[in-house]
């Protein structure tokens, strides 16, 4: 795939794991500045990506920054012990980046929109979450040690509400001012292999243009002023994607007859972006694939994500009970 | 009715012109410092109550400000023709209470519970609102000359975010600046007749202990910098209230038996409030009497509250028109 | 209090238990023909009313059959441990009511309307349900030892379809052929002590004029040509029995006085009634005492009440697990 | 397009229009057997295609029956004063294909799953239906002019009942036996054009493999044994005709090298299906293409197709206030 591709079509990479694939294949070695590790567990494998030059940063369109991504097929498989797992490698894998004392405010930010099901990941985690904050005040000494204090929103989306999601945030994190955010999203991958088997947790929190909805300002440390941590999930593949892919693969196919592979190099830059213009015209880049059973992926997903946060969060939660947690 | 009881008992009057009638009865005499104003509608009657000094504020348990109260049994009737006249009837109310340019700025505000019906009126509301904040600055002049900037947000309770809607809110404003809040609430009446027949507009907001959820702060002028129209509807009666006014029906049909007219004058202090918390007590003073169609009531209800105020804020939503402008 | 009370105002005690204690109350002695034995467990207590006789049925106003009522405070305590030993408590129950083959077809059907929160409960569960009829004829030989054929549905109330809930279910039964039919209905209980606190398994099903719907026609083996079990939970209280119930402790309060206590035989019949319907009237019979925080309510005993079902139904479900198969 | 193409990897063309037109473009000439007709209206245009004879019910792969479609982009538009007319030219349209006593019984059946976005239009329409059934048998006679009965049910999807909408829909049918069927589906048509400006009205009710769920049981006059007209409208096109027809223009193009215009002879068949498995591959057939603000898309046309269904069986309601009777 060619990152161009999606640069010039303001298509995003969500993914920073694709980002730095994409880059890698371009440049054919590693990538300076970028530093990949990759741990096994049974029901996940984890690729930890940490952005650590600028240099990188640049060709990978990711500011530095450390991104944890969870592959688990188990996700979309209906496999619940499995899903515990992922739940449970979740917790850990996101307790590695925060080192917060017991009392801390913590506040969880699902984005998106409810009322659309492939966007509507971050309003159900949020209905999922423990929430804390109120009750924490007047809790005795010995509660506290084994829950944090932890508030939780759901700020909508731009056409509903007419108010962009950061300035929401922004406005609620003034006033309640929590020692981290957690901002949960729905995320466009660059391929359906993507959907329902990847988690990314990215101690970026999200930046302009990600997301499947357009969140024009970013949410992260330097416009919350506070660490800000983002969990997002593919759920759907942007429709340009697909046509793109689908032309590359029939390209690659040619190049086996010489005479052809001539010819891809010629035609391609004048045609693929026209064709598929053409096709998805009338929506502009804002047709998305999904898949059909896109209510079950979005709630099976929501529990392995709330559980995780809950486990982080809260010592007091075993994993044997975090089910029974879940709202 | 004695408002004493509701005082002694936490049971907030959320009407004013409840509130209004029961110190009159006390008096016997109109209360100095309130005005008050009625004006009859073929669907509706409008009755204005103008707290208007400090010592009538006090006696009505209600800040100095105006406080309309549309009376129209049309909305509990299922009458769509009449409940449109409903809708006419709050617009102009409305506009009478604010003086704006057109190019300002509204935030409407929806509170309570959504997932609770009966407190589900403030969302419904917003979700029926026609948001035009982020389209406004692109718009060409003359489209912006019929339609004002509206946005519009639905905190969430307490209870599932761990945050005060006042604070949701307030960090909003701050960031938004709108030129008027109108805030749409679920209330707590102090009798059955007034569930589904009565709308309140107050120009002084949301205060303490008002609403059926409990919002400690208050969203009003003075908590939030700006002119805050708050607009209510009973869609409860507090069980308290209905246990209450059973003795006090009982008690006054004993009046005509001269001996135990004096009965009543000794025992009632001793004994009404006693029964009262045996028979509610498991659930303190949150349990609440609501319509078994609770449903259907704030359904409609809530398009004659987001179409009236879509009629007052968008001088180019003609009322002919404005049931096609809900969503 | 006096059931007779409830028969002239055409409102249902639901809970047979109830309908006991009023009889037995009122015999001052054991009801001949019913049968009551009790149990006690760590989180709850277990009665059950085996009505034997026609005599006792027609007293009580109940067919003959076995009422099991288990009583559980830790439903409305939010305590989570606990909800999960009053699902196994209620797995325990309901297994002990059918006797099916491994291979049996059940039918799960959630009664009651969806948007009106209180009214909400069957819905949810169905919600909550594993579904595997659909499954189930692919599914291996091996697995099928773990897992029943489940169906569920929601059909809706009458205001909303126009059409009897009794007529929709009877016409997919005939249909599917389940060999068991086990219905969830919110119900109306005599007392604001069994809100969140108690819930009935019957092997009667749902007699006509139960429930706070009305469902007219019933819905047990006579109408349906198959067992029929009900699991009803009391999430209101009708208005008129708070009303009924403070002028019985009003008047009950007067008997220490001699004088009164005379008054009371005397006025009582006279007045009651008449004061009930004053103050309800606007609505009849359909104003519902519920809890503010009914939501989560629901949601907690929608979660007791399907993980019990899937314990009861499914034997592959361990309890440790029960919560991982919730929806 | 080929229509070999989706037959061959079971992608069903829903929409009779494309149908016609692939198999029109591949005889170049009429189908014998099938008649055309085409009405321009200001909002939108109006083509009647009838499949009379069964040789043209083969060739399309639809039964014989009448098709209209309606195309009007003020649908996808937010244009709500051309809504109000394409709902009015919906009501014409359907009249046309019924011809009913005015007290006749019609059944409102909304097909697909509330759940997912893109295939909710069914139950919302459901949602907005004015149901009158319960309310008929106990109306004057001169209401009765006015008003059909009407009643309407959601039977949701085989995942989540595990009961075929067939089964559900045939049961209900032979007790409440309604004169008239009109179900609603969400459709998935042959193009994105068709997203958001296409409803298509269909006497021979809904087939075996249509609709964007399974509904593997035809609910129809042969199935139902009662008139049945489907109302579908697309909302999402299949992911692998993205695929398909990226390639179709790519191979388009390559056709003005005649050097090319071979090789494309050749390499279609090979490839070009192992290139659309390799990429969809994961969620076999079920990924569907869909707007991003799907949400608002579905919601604006339930309101169409309720309102239009409306002032076809109510004679009572007027163009000018329809929208005041939706839900």
């Amino acid at each position: 795939m060619d990152i161009d591709f999606y640069r010039n079509n303001n298509i995003s990479v969500d993914l920073a794991i694709e980002a730095h694939d994409i880059v890698r294949g371009q440049l054919g070695t590693e990538i300076p500045g970028a530093v990949v590790d990759r741990h096994k567990f049974p029901s996940a494998t984890v690729t930890t990506v940490k952005v650590v030059e600028e240099q990188a940063a640049q060709m990978m369109g990711k500011p530095v920054g450390t991104y944890i991504t969870i592959e688990a097929p188990a996700i979309r498989d209906n496999n619940r012990i499995a899903q515990k797992e992922v739940a449970e490698v979740l917790a850990q894998q996101l307790s590695s980046l925060f080192n917060l004392p017991e009392n801390a405010n913590i506040l969880i930010v699902g984005l998106g929109n409810r009322q659309a099901t492939p966007d509507s990941l971050g309003p159900k985690v949020v209905e999922q979450t423990i929430v804390t904050r109120h009750l924490y005040r007047y809790a005795p000494e010995e509660l506290k040690g084994g829950m944090r204090s932890v508030s939780a929103m759901a700020p909508g989306v731009l056409g509903i509400t007419g108010i962009e999601s950061a300035e929401i945030i922004k406005g609620v994190v003034e006033r309640i001012q929590p020692e981290l955010i957690i901002a949960i999203d729905a995320l466009a991958a660059g391929s359906v292999d993507r959907i329902g088997t990847t988690i990314q947790i990215a101690d970026t929190g999200i930046s302009p243009g990600s997301g499947i909805g357009n969140k024009r300002t970013g949410i992260n440390r330097e416009t919350m002023g506070v660490l800000t941590i983002a969990i997002g999930v593919p759920t759907v593949v942007n429709a340009a994607i697909i046509a793109q892919v689908t032309l590359e693969h029939f390209l690659e196919k040619l190049k086996t007859n010489p005479m052809l592979n001539q010819i891809q190099q010629s035609v391609m830059p004048d045609y693929a972006q026209g064709i598929i213009n053409d096709i998805l015209s009338p929506f502009g880049g804002n047709l998305m694939v999904t898949p059909k059973e896109v209510d079950s992926l979005i709630l099976d997903t929501s529990k392995i994500v709330a559980g995780g946060i809950s486990m982080a969060l809260h010592p007091a939660i075993s994993t044997e009970e975090y089910s029974m947690y879940l709202n």
